[in-house]
């Protein structure tokens, strides 16, 4: 258990369908913290409220809502962001700059933020050190599952507990950070460090995910610390042991939100690899990553690699496609340029009816590697997304 | 009727259907050629060939096949494309570096090339000046219909005719020239000429249309001058009034292949303005243009703008959200950043069943402005594209 932090989730009413809409993270002392944002231009009154409160570098609590974004929502979205926190502030008896609002679902719409007014003091009142899956819950839009992880360390001798939660379905093409995404922590750290680290680990997870290319205006993650534990970071060595272990809280979480993908039938790890630098493989797997013929070929289970090259091609990076190997998981489906023939295809074919597998595409020309995540693109995507808002 | 100039289509057998799948065009004197070409990394053998052959400035004869991209198909892809080129020229009795080739259909398979072998003497036999729409429905792969259009013009009081075919459904993000696209015309003008005047058309029409995102490895557009009618481009008043058909045809040819996208429902015009410059402007177009958010809400009839404004936040321009209006036709949804209400919404939803409309984004801040043509992303997109190769 993550010491000190307490969680929450009801139904305010805010869904039409009276699932919890309304989630709380309460630390019993004032921690540290360190967020990521959207970089979207168009951001959400809550992402720009906390951008600001933030600065401080301390936070000991977060309100957040599913149902509404609250984004495009003027003066009267930004004044609402701030009665979210001061009535929690009230309920909980801690100052207002301290606590922190988190919002997702429609755009545009305004909050019906007296339902979110009723549902405080239940809210406040439901804090429980065991309500972590109420409130990942009270953050889901066209999530099918909660997503949480939690993973233990240990630094000179002291144990430590790192917790994260997301959300996020569709509208996940993540920009420096994603969706809403909260890791809580008991160890202790400044908020400088905390927020090196969070980038350095979102820039390997989190912004190396894609389900539909589009950057959502109300991406955050953030990284609260109360360092309760009484485990500190205090060398290289510890700051690294940290490292490792937020990275795999965040890769699980990358892993489970392109799992749960509007739609999505697959996980696919694209990894391109031999390329003259890291930069141009990211390109080439993002590209590849994005390519909506290639995502409906999986969906189809068609080993179409045609459109692998035809997406590698055009990429923007120079390249001889006459040295291009492409992989499902380890069959050989082409072979500088070409394709392998039938029996690699079959074997293909049955490496894409697996739920999660790896297409590896090796340009053989330099040492640079990435890898995106993505899914399919099924039907059920264009469903879920026609008839979002009715 | 384009003077000189003849067309003929026929089933070679490579469509497993029995449809046309072979075409020929065919100028009775030699005449002069511009071409553009994918900026795909990865080029069809017929597309590496053509830029080859272009280079010389005249062509006599095109033959084109559907059911097969011959691309990625190594080195006996290229000798088929010469192979092609070969037996269409002796059958004509002309020189085979006058006949130029396009392919499309699937990548990476090899070419059933003796089926075109046989399919040549009954393709040349077949050449009449009537026979546009047979070449036109040969090259057709996923279209639905075939794309053609005539337009006529008038230089010194000689008349002329250019006449536009294309095909294309998917695979649709044309960059430099798009899918396959012939515009033969009776004037008289040199390759250079021709060239700059189909390279400033192309950088309006075709260069401006998106289906799904992904440039084809085949994208060739050619313009094929013969001088039949006695008319010639003299000064720059001529040229400009070419300039002016040679746009409209390409114009029309843009907008029938993004009306005959795969599975799309809607024609929409996507017209960004008032932005610092038209490279902004173009930018924020095609990032909205691309958003399956977006397209998958126009095709549930859903004037979900918030994801209009989603995506023009994520278009990677500075700007502020407060000074954005958005207009479907000419209703004004969106004011200054916020919505205009339930009437407006309405009213919207009106405007979303049109089978064509305009969304135009007003970013208030300058005078640039651009233009891209899209259409819906709809269940049939992912069938089709699922189900390719079955």
């Amino acid at each position: 258990m993550c010491q000190g932090f307490k969680f929450s989730g009801v139904a305010s009413g805010l869904k039409k369908n009276g699932q919890k809409d309304l989630g709380l993270i309460y630390s019993e002392t004032p921690a540290n913290v360190a967020g990521v944002f959207t970089r979207n231009e168009v951001k959400a009154a809550p992402v720009i409220l906390d951008m600001q409160r933030i600065a401080s570098g301390t936070c000991q609590a977060v309100i957040a809502n599913s149902g509404n974004a609250n984004c495009c929502t003027g003066a009267k979205g930004m004044q609402d962001a701030i009665s979210m926190a001061r009535w929690t502030a009230a309920k909980l008896d801690i100052s207002e700059e301290q606590v922190l609002v988190a919002s997702t679902g429609v755009i545009g719409e305004p909050l019906a933020v007296e339902k979110i007014q009723a549902g405080v003091p239940e809210l406040v009142n439901a804090l429980d050190s065991n309500g972590i899956s109420d409130f990942a819950e009270a953050v889901m839009t066209t999530d099918t599952v909660p997503k949480v992880v939690k993973q233990k360390g240990n630094l000179a001798g002291k144990s430590f507990t790192v917790t994260g939660i997301a959300k996020g379905s569709g509208m996940i093409r993540p920009d420096m950070a994603t969706l809403l995404c909260f890791v809580m922590t008991d160890i202790a750290a400044e908020p400088e460090l905390l927020k090196e680290m969070l980038l350095a680990s979102t820039d390997r997870t989190l912004n190396r995910i894609t389900v539909d290319g589009d950057t959502s205006t109300n991406d955050t993650a953030l990284l609260i610390a109360n360092g309760l534990s009484g485990a500190v970071i205090n060398s290289d060595a510890d700051r690294k042991a940290f490292q490792g272990i937020l990275d795999t809280v965040l890769m699980s979480l990358a892993r489970q939100l392109i799992k749960d993908g509007e739609g999505a039938t697959k996980l696919v790890e694209i990894v391109v690899k031999g390329t003259q630098s890291d930069a141009d493989a990211y390109q080439i797997a993002d590209t590849v990553a994005h390519s909506n013929l290639l995502k409906t070929a999986l969906f189809g289970e068609d080993a179409n690699w045609g459109r692998i090259l035809g997406a590698v091609g055009r990429a923007g990076v120079p390249l001889q496609p006459d040295t291009i190997d492409v992989y499902f998981d380890d069959v050989r489906m082409v072979q500088n340029g070409m394709g392998c023939g039938k029996k690699a295809e079959a074997e293909a074919t049955r490496v894409l009816k697996k739920p999660e597998f790896t297409l590896t595409i090796d340009l053989k020309a330099g040492n640079g590697k990435s890898t995106v995540l993505t899914c399919d693109f099924s039907i059920d995507y264009v469903k879920i997304n026609a008839d979002y808002r009715s």
